[in-house]
């Protein structure tokens, strides 16, 4: 007989109720080849007394195994395991019930190259440098914890529980078009608003419905590499200008004008990414004239507008668009904190129409209650309450690490002090390459990030970004000691010219 | 003189310093052409005056356009338009700066004809049809919101707020593994398990790196229409076979495998959508070793796996797979709320990791406080107790539903009891279109939706999946209510056959 005994297992413990463990249990058997095709299965009494359970248990579960058509009932006869099914597939081993998913797949996909992982492993006690995040700590969670519990607990909150509109919750879009328009000089409605789920989707996107394989997108030499990682996914010409102080230079766009139809121009106008400098007046003019010239779409993805130590926010690209030339894209992830995924992409309506209309396939639409948490967030003035307190804070931060970086680490680093953002751009002194001070810090309980991504193409300018809003003094200090740690340690004698 | 006057408002009850706003105003007629490179400014004291102001606030105003680079100072003749500004393009009209964004782009963008949008307006007094949607009217929203909040409010909770995996929070992957392994009969571990923004977004990822352009995917006859439009996104090569009473004709799939390659099958074993009838036993075994032989991908999209009427529900393929072939997809967005988009994505690890990556670039990573919430919402068991909740009100709906249509309507329609599921599917008497029941319920304030996406290829079967778990007993009454005076009115007698 088979060995019913051993190969059957019940857990009383078990939510699953005993007959239904059992019969799920058969069906595995079955499956694998251990009961093949016309097997005649025990009968219930004797299976009942094997696995000392009750009768009615091991009737129930032949009935479902009949029920699902695993076994057929032949009336004086018994139950079988059913004629017509399949044998189990030869390469499957007898006994193998245990098996767990496995490591490889059995079929084939397409790699993607070009897309890199996103690395968020923490380990206590390490010390992280980012390209600029906030600091979570500062978050009022609390707060929105409690207008989403609020709104969630409306007796009228069951209409937003359903599917809903692929554009986002209509009250937010309310709320961000008033918003957008008086703190960042825009002219739109709630018709020129997708809710996204932050920047990136807002990039995916626009990546997705103007780029296809061959077409060109203009960038800086130096780039947000998400962003281009982005673009190569649609396998998109990606050409790059020069950044200066001033931004990108707007000029070597206008001559790959002249030779090439280019579809889009990405671009981090308030500050760049990485180098963070400011676009200026004139090139900001330049660059929507050349756009509406030769009809390409201005990617204007505003990160960090909120954030402005010297001088105001200078007014997106977006506010001065009249040809609806730009699509504008920006998030709460930078201001609030990342987890809270929601973003907006500003444009004219038929490309934001076209674009909810794919995000409905991409992931059908946004979560209801959470944009209504932040359409209440914004609109009370918690937001921008919530930037005012994160400004001084960031400008203290910004000032200590700048100060410290100077005076400390003076000999190994060069950089501007940023106007704005949550980042310096860090050029490293040449005798020292980022590779062996990543190696070396990482013996100091330091971890320098990929410095790979910031010269993507090669261009050896030995720069990374070090984010400085997301650690308070005492981490800024501990940062700086053990950066110079690191540097005592690689034992070279810094030359002084860059 | 330029009237000054007359172009710039300013309004003490924003927010906004008026220097500012004084600013930005400043900068649009700039842009605009209004005051052309090298005009002369006002003095301050003069246009103090005209707006009647404080001098300070022109004199902080001009210094913010002198940062911004917009005019520049020249020592004892006053305040310029910055010369080497390019001139405003020609077609931006004079005395426009209160235009709204435009309605259309300044670009060119691609139209994906095989997009559709999603509709979901309602309005008042109208009973709307749907596919099979749940009663969010019974959704324990405050109890997923108490939970929300519990854990946004703990003192840890700033951990969760930063950049977090792409493979979504390991604590609900954790949970879900064993959820997944004792209710279905997976064998899995959290290294197999994508988070997800519910089905459709599992649906999307595997789409993106399964299929290119002229590669093949099988489907029934009918299929759920959402997932043949990702597929064409794709510019797949989509194959049908047919559908009968006992799912997806695997024989013809045997067929196809001999001719061409074929790269994935997706299939809703549980309930086909739109027919709602299971696949047996025996084609999943067929189907199964299909795949192991031609290495091909099954993707078996589990939408509906927690309703079950006439029997316990029946293990997903993914349950019997040994080599890696079945990405198993599914969300809680069916069983709570759609507005809580929480999927999962189960695959074999290399398939997942690449999946993840992928989803980085997509919206970069879900809601770690949400899907903490729903970790623990099913680890208590309070998921399992509001299936068993919903299994009994969704049965008795389904059954008055059933005999209404079956009383009433009998001689309109032609329909099998569903064992599971949340719809029925439908046949309408030939004599009669669904085109001119659905314009005619119109008029009688019952909307039948978008009855052509269950024939997409033209094969007349004139029926469409009608959901009865979303309205309670006073609204299924009126729904047959409406339906039967729809009827009367097209006037017609009905003929016996169908």
């Amino acid at each position: 007989m088979f060995p019913y005994k051993t190969s059957l297992k019940l857990n009383k413990n078990l939510k699953e109720p005993l007959y239904l463990q059992l019969a799920n249990q058969f069906i595995l058997l079955i499956r694998e080849g251990n009961l093949p095709p016309g097997t005649k299965l025990v009968g219930s009494r004797t299976l009942a007394d094997l696995l000392q359970v009750h009768r009615k248990t091991v009737v129930a579960c032949y009935e479902e195994l009949l029920l699902q058509g695993w076994v057929e009932s032949i009336p004086k006869k018994g139950t079988f395991v059913n004629k017509s099914l399949p044998l189990a597939q030869k390469t499957t081993l007898v006994g193998t019930f245990k098996t767990s998913k496995k490591k490889s797949s059995g079929f084939n996909f397409y790699d993607n190259n070009c897309l890199s992982e996103k690395k968020t492993e923490k380990r206590k006690g390490v010390i992280y440098i980012n390209d600029g995040t906030s600091d979570t700590r500062l978050t009022p969670t609390e707060e929105i914890a409690r207008i989403y519990r609020k709104i969630a607990s409306k007796k009228s909150a069951y209409t937003f529980l359903d599917y809903s509109s692929t554009h986002g919750n209509v009250k937010l879009r309310e709320v961000l078009a008033v918003y957008l328009n008086n703190s960042r000089g825009l002219k739109i409605s709630k018709e020129n608003i997708l809710i996204t789920r932050g920047s990136q989707m807002g990039m995916w996107l626009s990546s997705q419905l103007l780029l296809k394989e061959g077409d060109i997108i203009v960038v800086g030499e130096t780039n947000y590499s998400s962003a281009d990682i982005t673009f190569q996914y649609q396998k998109a010409q990606i050409k790059r200008v020069s950044v200066d102080e001033n931004g990108l230079v707007i000029d070597q766009i206008e001559k790959l004008c002249k030779k090439q139809s280019i579809k889009a121009v990405y671009v981090t106008s308030h500050h760049h990414h990485p180098t963070t400098v400011t676009l200026s007046a004139e090139r900001r003019i330049h660059l929507l004239n050349l756009a509406q010239k030769h009809n390409f779409a201005i990617i204007e993805d505003d990160y960090d507008y909120d954030f402005n130590y010297n001088h105001a926010p200078i007014l997106p690209l977006a506010s001065h668009d009249s040809s609806g030339n730009v699509i504008y894209i920006g998030s709460v992830c930078k201001t609030v904190a990342p987890v809270f995924r929601v973003g907006y992409l500003v444009a004219s309506e038929d490309f934001v129409n076209e674009a909810a209309k794919l995000r409905g396939y991409v992931d059908r639409q946004g979560d209801a209650l959470l944009e209504l948490t932040f359409a209440e967030f914004i609109k009370s003035g918690d937001l921008d309450r919530h930037i005012r307190k994160l400004m001084k804070i960031y400008l203290q931060r910004r000032d200590l690490f700048c100060e410290l970086l100077k005076n400390k680490l003076g000999d190994y680093f060069q950089f501007e002090v940023p106007k704005g953002g949550m980042a310096i751009w860090v050029h490293l002194n040449k005798q020292y390459s980022w590779s062996e001070v990543a190696k070396e810090a990482s013996k100091h309980q330091l971890e320098v990030g990929e410095w790979q991504r910031y010269d993507l193409v090669n261009k050896k300018h030995n720069a990374i970004r070090i984010g400085f809003a997301s650690y308070n003094d005492e981490e800024i200090k501990l940062l700086i000691e053990k950066l110079k740690q690191t540097f005592k340690s690689i034992k070279k004698v810094p030359i002084k010219h860059f």
